[in-house]
């Protein structure tokens, strides 16, 4: 039988691991049989050799079965998508209530943020009372009742990823193809679904900065997913400024809410309508997109997808009164949600059209201004945030306000205010070069 | 300040690394504040990617530092050998007492065995009474009265090395120029050298297969070992057979004491007379090379040497009744040593000439049948060895004698004796190709 050291150098060397031989690595990563060093440097291995599309799918089996894996009643129709992750992503919050309201089930686990990433968990537990740490048989009760439920990844659940994730962190070896696949999908895998769509970003605020390589890696999430046996999808969104206006934990809860009683941004609900539209048509309840994507409207304009989200709020944790007034018409949200001491809006430096919003630099400001945490477990504080005042294309006069920003402490600093008015891009009517783009720019059928 | 992700993939992206960069890397190590993982993914990285000589030297004057650094009197003139490791190699159990016969000090730091490859401080150990375990002061002490000593690693030695060579043998990174250079040129820095020779060793027998890949290795030895401030020489030198006759911890201590007796084989003079004459001639105790050699015989022949090995053993521990005994003529090592309880001669399947022993065969026995231990600190049996009773060239009949193999428990198999059988390469005489080759095939002077 090779050892640990045998099976580093075969991917050292460049040669292709065995399903077995990928097992027997998995399998002293979830015993602690291995050493820590070897996990290391079989990660850089593999980032350095790469993995086929037989390996990739050995290693996430591999993964998914280190630990539970859910069952469900058979006539179930479970969905979930997955994102790589944008500057303000809040869509799983519309998402989710959206395909229950649709007659899915969604059992969306979701993952905290870290660095500048915004966490969904982090958003959701910025509304009093709701919990994410549900137990699997607790899932499945508020998957009967609800039909949709945002929690996080128990310990049973992919146990293999826990330890290779926090390591590749740690080892730099993030941006691997089949390690980037084997986590994803493996989650995915566990929670057993029918159908998964991806939500694969590319651009300036994203890991990928072109279209090329996000369909590389759509491609490899792709071929992997549906050779796990789910229908897996993948649609190419541009992701250079934000999604939405809001970004921080408290006011992208505020929008989503606003997006669900019908009054989301153009983007936000062009991305719900795409990834609920593809997964309606994957699973059969939409003969094509087109009618998908009508359905998921009609679900959030009839107020169907927020009824969802409010039982969904109560069945995780969140008190009645709670739910209920942060569901209602022309709600005050600061009675429950925590709003920021102070704010400041930043105004334009000089007139001329919007061309741009830096996302990414948005973000790495609010990061550090205490949205998002720098170690995994740190407390982060929900109600710092910003609000972009302006739309891409839009015509502005100098000194006009185009981002609110929510602080507390620490404040903002000259230079962090200077990088925040260096991420608006303007140009004169003249020299402008906007043109109002979709954020989905492919969609990616599932290969059969 | 750039964290240990970002030296991370700095190296995995082939860049090079700064001193300081190298120096905070080896800082983590040695203050424990890396994760393991992240030292595995470094080794790997720069297994793949290697080092510039600037870099090579950065880690090995790093490594150096990362404990105590040993200090003499200004007058000695402080010398020692390093070999890549060879089967039956008991050059420094002659080396270095001729060495100190000729006014030189030698701090020899020695390791041990794992798998099969021999270990100087296990041939040592099977004398009774011999320790490894000296203190600096204790092996300061040695030197002044002695002028050599061959002792085991201290704690405050090298401590980075330890940490990088155990895991580098785990993660499979062995076998990198920088790192064993690193490995290798840390220690004897440490040791605060006037000048250094290495035993570079080629072929069947040793880890380079062919001179070209030794002498690379040689010559990042050599560059680093000059840049540090050591005159360091390198001598290349064949591996494909064994080293004298005998294989095997208390054999080969016999073997060395009668070779200090005058009574030794060519090959094991000659690398003794080589590397010391080289060392000789570094250090300007000789005028040339051909001058060194001839005094490194005559202290051998003269039974200076014999001498200081006698004293040497008696200041490390050794009964001085005991000393005498196994430095006497014509003496019964066996009163003092242990014999195993079993021996049986291998007899030639054929009549020819023999055309070659393959060292490595034997040894790999030799190590199954406890000579050598598969894990580090597991306890071996001195006892257990074998004498190859024919030479290289000779001819011999049919049912000749020519292994005599010394066994305690196990037994060797059937397939064991079949193995070490096939190691005896025989050839018609009308046929044979043999023909006598100097063991020393090339010597790179210091580069300055």
């Amino acid at each position: 039988m090779q050892s640990i050291p045998d099976l580093i150098k075969k991917k050292r060397d460049g040669e292709e691991l065995s399903t077995e031989e990928i097992q027997r690595f998995l399998n002293a990563v979830t015993d602690k049989t291995i050493q820590e060093c070897q996990i290391g440097a079989m990660l850089m291995a593999i980032w350095m050799k790469g993995m086929s599309v037989i390996e990739t799918q050995a290693l996430t089996r591999g993964m998914m079965r280190s630990g539970d894996v859910m069952s469900w009643p058979h006539d179930w129709t479970v969905v979930d998508k997955h994102s790589t992750g944008g500057v303000g992503d809040k869509v799983s919050l519309v998402l989710a209530p959206a395909l229950a309201a649709c007659g899915c089930k969604v059992p969306m686990i979701s993952g905290r943020g870290l660095a500048h990433t915004g966490g969904t968990l982090d958003k959701l537990e910025s509304i009093p009372g709701f919990r994410i740490d549900q137990t699997q048989a607790e899932i499945c009760d508020v998957l009967t009742t609800v039909g949709c439920c945002i929690v996080g990844q128990t310990e049973k659940l992919v146990p293999a990823d826990k330890v290779l994730y926090a390591m590749r962190d740690a080892t730099n070896t993030v941006d691997s193809l089949p390690l980037i696949t084997g986590s994803i999908l493996s989650k995915k895998g566990a929670e057993t679904l029918s159908a998964l769509v991806l939500d694969v970003k590319f651009g300036k605020g994203a890991l990928y900065k072109d279209l090329t390589s996000a369909r590389e890696l759509a491609q490899s999430l792709e071929s992997t997913g549906n050779g796990l046996g789910i229908r897996t999808a993948a649609v190419l969104s541009r992701m250079d400024s934000t999604i939405g206006r809001c970004v921080g934990n408290s006011l992208e809860v505020i929008e989503s809410l606003e997006t669900l009683k019908g009054n989301g941004p153009d983007d936000l609900m062009e991305l719900v309508e795409t990834l609920g539209g593809v997964l309606l048509m994957m699973t059969g309840l939409a003969s094509d997109l087109s009618k998908g994507k009508t359905k998921i409207a009609e679900a959030v304009v009839r107020g169907e997808a927020l009824s969802k989200f409010q039982a969904m709020m109560e069945a995780q944790g969140v008190a009645k009164e709670t739910a209920k007034l942060l569901c209602a018409k022309n709600t005050d949200y600061y009675q429950v949600l925590r709003k920021s001491q102070n704010f400041t809006e930043l105004k334009t430096r000089e007139n001329g059209v919007v061309q741009d919003v830096d996302g990414l630099c948005l973000a790495q400001v609010l990061h550090q201004l205490g949205a998002g945490r720098s170690t995994a477990g740190a407390p982060i504080n929900h109600s710092v945030g910003a609000e972009v005042l302006v739309s891409l294309g839009e015509e502005v006069p100098k000194g006009f306000p185009w981002l609110r920003l929510h602080y507390e402490t620490p404040a903002p600093t000259e230079n962090q205010i200077s990088l925040l008015q260096d991420s608006l891009v303007l140009e004169s009517k003249e020299k402008s070069t906007y043109q109002k783009q979709c954020l989905v720019q492919e969609i990616l059928p599932p290969q059969v």
